[in-house]
């Protein structure tokens, strides 16, 4: 790699504006290195309350923010709204979609990952995952509008199915979600509806696994077991999902009629190997070598969730945040290294900081390994460890506000069916919904 | 009409719950009627601010809330999400979408407007207007998505076009889009955009007639386009539209190429008159009796924009919230006299309370008859009745903090584009932007 040069200063390109991403270009700060960010979306996506988004609990601009503003003070980087097709390891350059190149000394690769239905890619249609805010908007009408159903729906079957809710997979965002659609049923809408009582509903927390939050102690795990079945969550473990169809799922064979599935088991990273030809594992990620570059491309970086990463004992690094936060630190810091002269970098070192989740609105397990919280008081850790990590102080002062206020009155004000189209066709698809 | 029985109550089909809606069944609270709401949305909108939510300053769940839950302590009011398809007046009642059938003793249809491209519906694809939430939702996307061509254009005619926005129609909306984008264009995106100067931007505001807020004394109209002047938007007066097409607009003969059209031109009633086989004016208002019912169907009230209505002097009354808000008042009100046995019920009479139209963020006009207002007073003047009319304590507060936020950073936060498909069909239509 070539020095910084005045007229011709190195160029940098980063796809992707996730965790991993900014954090990398926030490490190049002043390193007089110039800097594209290339993303498919005009924001960058605070993921972690991304559930809260999808349950109506807060606004999708109050989890996104536009990736222009982050960095408009640095007037070195350019963010280009644009999605790539392809990567020239030969030219050195990124093939965008509408048939732009464009040319980089060093790559930077953060795509991030969407959920994979395990070869059943028709099922997506069915229980849609939770990776964008399209993606949390599409979820909130539908859980809104399967109660809306309800509440019209003659036959006592069409009305049990629209008050049926499925999260399949066990997981910290599966748990969420199943957490707080319970608490919408329970506590925030039995007072609004006339024919149908809303605490009658049946939300499913379906796992194929043979405990909730696997990443988790026993202890914990039980913990939250338990404290979902209070909030009104039908925890089904050892339930592989065979099925999801129009109308219903089947978990091990048995057919299970329900309006409202939503995808939380497995994710898939995005095409960033197959663009480099890296090598990559079951779940698509890059092969990467201790330095997070592609082997044969010392130019080309691969961070966050597109790359399979180990840490010192050997686990895989988990797919969240603080992870592709210190992947991207890692990588910034490593081009400004070899811009500098430096030929030996250390490898890529993950520091596990804690494992946090929320069971409906006022638990939480949180486990730091050397000491480990449940409820409320992990709830509140967790609160304020999120509130931290919120880019932009209006954004904090914002979610702070939205969170006290469903805490202490119980409601939640971001229910907003936006598209009413969603409501006829899911209409439509129901004939005897009257 | 019958008189109010225990075992049957009267039943009152309430059609459309925006102000007129809502203010009718505020108006019948404790007077024993069973009341029906239906609505094709989950939420009532408060249609003031709704060009701030086009324009990125609110975020939709700050000025819109569930219709349920505004009634949730209203044991006696039901809502139903359901399209209205027609009435049969000999039977008495309302024919669902999905072919369910609703009785009512009393029926008051305050079902609002659509915009209106005279004549010409196929406009609507390129020019966008301003109704509902979706609506917002597109223009928003629309105007972000211009900027973000603009970027990546390399043909300077192709740029040019891309940061040229049209705005039709002089009313109210249309000057209150205008202010609002030119400075978007202006203060908030300069600094963050790298190949673009946005304040190179051109804003027009295209208006048939001869001044602007045609509604407001000349004093205030010229001083109004004095300050959209100040701000950046270019008000072109007795232009009528001629041609909304791919690409731009054509206006008295004259082409011009921009990327973002907004109609703000006119508006049409929704069927509601059809449906009752009552005449109409040409905007498609019923035309009701001084008590606001159908001639000949004394049990079917028509109130706010679906209703022509003239006051004492026999000017028409606007289209605006309080005319709607007093219309669904005096409503409830009769319902309630004919119940206890009153026979002669006093004619609607509308009080115009004044005119507000705010310009930009920082002034406004305001006309109250007696007096007179524009500039910064006149734009707190606005401010505190809106934040006074918005319902809910949390709205209140949460649209203040977004105000002030913007008022003293000069930043909008709700600038999140999330249909990715927006933007690649934006970019597909334009094959020359790369």
């Amino acid at each position: 790699m070539g020095n910084i040069d005045a007229g011709n200063p190195h160029q940098v390109v980063v796809v992707g504006g996730g965790f991993a991403g900014l954090q990398c270009i926030k490490a190049l700060n002043r390193s007089g290195v110039k800097i594209t960010l290339i993303d498919q979306c005009n924001h960058h996506l605070f993921q972690p309350l991304l559930y809260q988004a999808a349950t109506t609990i807060l606004a999708p601009s109050q989890i996104a923010w536009p990736l222009r503003r982050l960095f408009r003070h640095r007037k070195e980087v350019t963010t280009i709204l644009a999605t790539v097709v392809g990567v020239d390891t030969q030219d050195k350059h990124v093939q965008l979609g509408e048939g732009t190149k464009l040319q980089y000394d060093t790559l930077v690769l953060a795509t991030g990952a969407r959920h994979s239905y395990f070869g059943n890619p028709d099922w997506e249609q069915f229980a849609p995952g939770l990776k964008t805010l399209e993606d949390a908007t599409t979820i909130r009408q539908s859980i809104l509008t399967a109660f809306e159903m309800a509440e019209k729906a003659d036959d006592p079957e069409q009305q049990r199915a629209c008050l049926t809710f499925a999260v399949i997979g066990a997981g910290p965002t599966g748990v969420e979600l199943a957490g707080i659609i319970a608490e919408l049923a329970h506590r925030v809408l039995p007072a609004e509806f006339r024919r149908i009582d809303t605490r009658s509903a049946r939300i499913l927390l379906i796992e194929a696994g043979d405990k909730v939050l696997s990443a988790f102690p026993d202890k914990l795990s039980d913990y939250a077991a338990d404290a979902l079945a209070k909030l009104g969550v039908e925890v089904m473990l050892g339930k592989p999902v065979t099925d999801c169809r129009e109308g219903g799922i089947e978990i091990d064979g048995q057919a299970i009629a329900c309006q409202s599935v939503i995808w939380a088991a497995g994710v898939q990273a995005s095409a960033a190997a197959t663009w480099v030809n890296a090598e990559s594992d079951r779940a698509g990620r890059a092969l990467v070598l201790p330095d997070l570059t592609v082997p044969g491309h010392a130019d080309v970086f691969v961070v966050g969730d597109t790359a399979e990463v180990k840490d010192s004992k050997g686990n895989p690094v988990p797919g969240i945040a603080p992870a592709a936060k210190q992947m991207g630190n890692y990588v910034g810091k490593a081009i400004r290294q070899r811009l500098s002269g430096t030929t030996t970098i250390k490898a890529f070192e993950y520091r596990h900081a804690g494992s946090l989740a929320t069971l409906g609105r006022r638990a939480a397990i949180a486990d730091f390994g050397f000491f480990k919280l449940k409820g409320p008081i992990a709830w509140w850790t967790w609160g304020f460890a999120h509130i931290w990590f919120l880019i932009g102080n209006r954004s904090r002062i914002a979610v702070t506000w939205s969170w006290l206020w469903s805490y202490f009155t119980g409601q939640n004000t971001a229910r907003i069916i936006t598209n009413p189209n969603a409501y006829e066709r899911a209409a439509a698809k129901n004939p005897t919904a009257s």
